[in-house]
């Protein structure tokens, strides 16, 4: 198995059905190598929900249900030319990189919920996603808070461009926060209690996870009920 | 302490700055007799979201913080006419009454979320809201699907208009409607599996709660995540 799903480089060779792409030319490709092309979530660019089975880039098997993939790690990978995306030559490749995945799995619900400028955008975890999730936020026009467990995570966050901070551990920071938020974009991969992010929320907020918790979430019926909120979650993008 | 959240009956008496009721009116209280009337959600016509606390119309205290609510099951109430709604005289009272909780309480979702004629929705529970739910679904054009226990209840489904039913305990029904839904309206206030419903719901399909469990939903990530769904909570109605 070769894994890597935050693929950049020089395109080399191109079949001889290949349209979008030269040789010589900068390309990605991320999380998908291919899906049915036919049902109506392709149809809507949702590949990544793909009714009849999305090919993953590595350790899954192609849609023809024989032929294994193997992702990035390697000099060359070969990619139907609809999984590949363009690359401006002016960028710097090895941070072009990391959109690919923790990008657009940030950049994907922050478009579909149509975060700007009239919102409180808060974000959970300071990870590769978290990242992203801050930078978007700001540049989308947010008012950007990063939610931090520990406060000398708060140097980390500031570097992002984010408005505010909140120590999520500090009973009176957290209070202050209380019905304030329109999203909270959860990239946190760890058991945590939403009851207590939901409680940030205004009414009609909305709290996305995309980091994915091994352990079910426990959701208490008000912590929604109580100010029409909702739990979405979001996977990479199309 | 009286009880009674779904009042019905004629205007006996009006105060002197009264201007939306005279003497003979038919008239209506649901839930809620007072707010703050004057926090944002308020002005959004929101009052069961009133940011410095609703007043219930019974077992709660007055705005002023004192003075204990009694509720409908009495012969005389008093209520301030922003919380009274005007009935035809054309209706049947006893009808006009459950509209008042379990009506508002379905109503406000299925507008909040403009459920229509392109929609396929399916509720849950076939008590007082999802009576009221079966009827909103199919007045506002929706495909109405109810998901029963028992399919002896599909005789009682049937006379609410519904259009399909799916006995939710026969697999292969089950898996007939697996990723079908825009919306599941869940009126149920027992515990139950929301993975399964979520299973039932299309990409970016919502599955709202008006019932409330009496212990917390057990949510696995990817039942959202998978499919970009969310899962929300709606209180009675403005």
């Amino acid at each position: 198995m070769v894994s890597g799903h935050e693929i950049v480089g020089k395109v080399i060779k191109v079949g001889s059905h290949v349209k979008k792409f030269k040789i010589g030319d900068w390309s990605g490709t991320g999380c998908l190598v291919d899906s049915c092309r036919a049902c109506e979530n392709y149809q809507e660019g949702l590949e990544q929900f793909c009714l009849n089975g999305r090919t993953a880039t590595y350790n899954a098997l192609g849609q023809d249900g024989k032929t294994p993939t193997y992702g990035g790690y390697s000099n060359t990978i070969v990619v139907h030319e609809d999984f590949v995306l363009r690359v401006s030559e002016k960028l710097d490749l090895a941070a072009v990189a990391p959109l690919l995945c923790a990008g657009i799995t940030t950049y994907s619900p922050l478009k579909h919920w149509k975060v700007g400028k009239d919102h409180k955008l808060a974000f959970l975890g300071l990870g590769g996603l978290g990242h992203m999730a801050g930078k978007f936020g700001v540049a989308f026009g947010a008012e950007v808070t990063v939610l931090i467990t520990s406060p000398e995570k708060e140097a980390d966050a500031k570097k992002l461009g984010a408005h505010k901070f909140i120590a999520t551990k500090d009973a009176e920071q957290l209070k202050s926060a209380i019905g304030y938020f329109d999203f909270i974009l959860d990239t946190v991969s760890a058991p945590h209690d939403l009851n207590l992010y939901l409680s940030l929320l205004r009414v009609n907020g909305v709290h996305i996870c995309v980091g994915v918790s091994p352990t079910p979430y426990e959701i208490h019926a008000f912590s929604l009920i109580g100010g029409r909120k909702s739990l979405a979650g979001s996977l990479i993008g199309g």
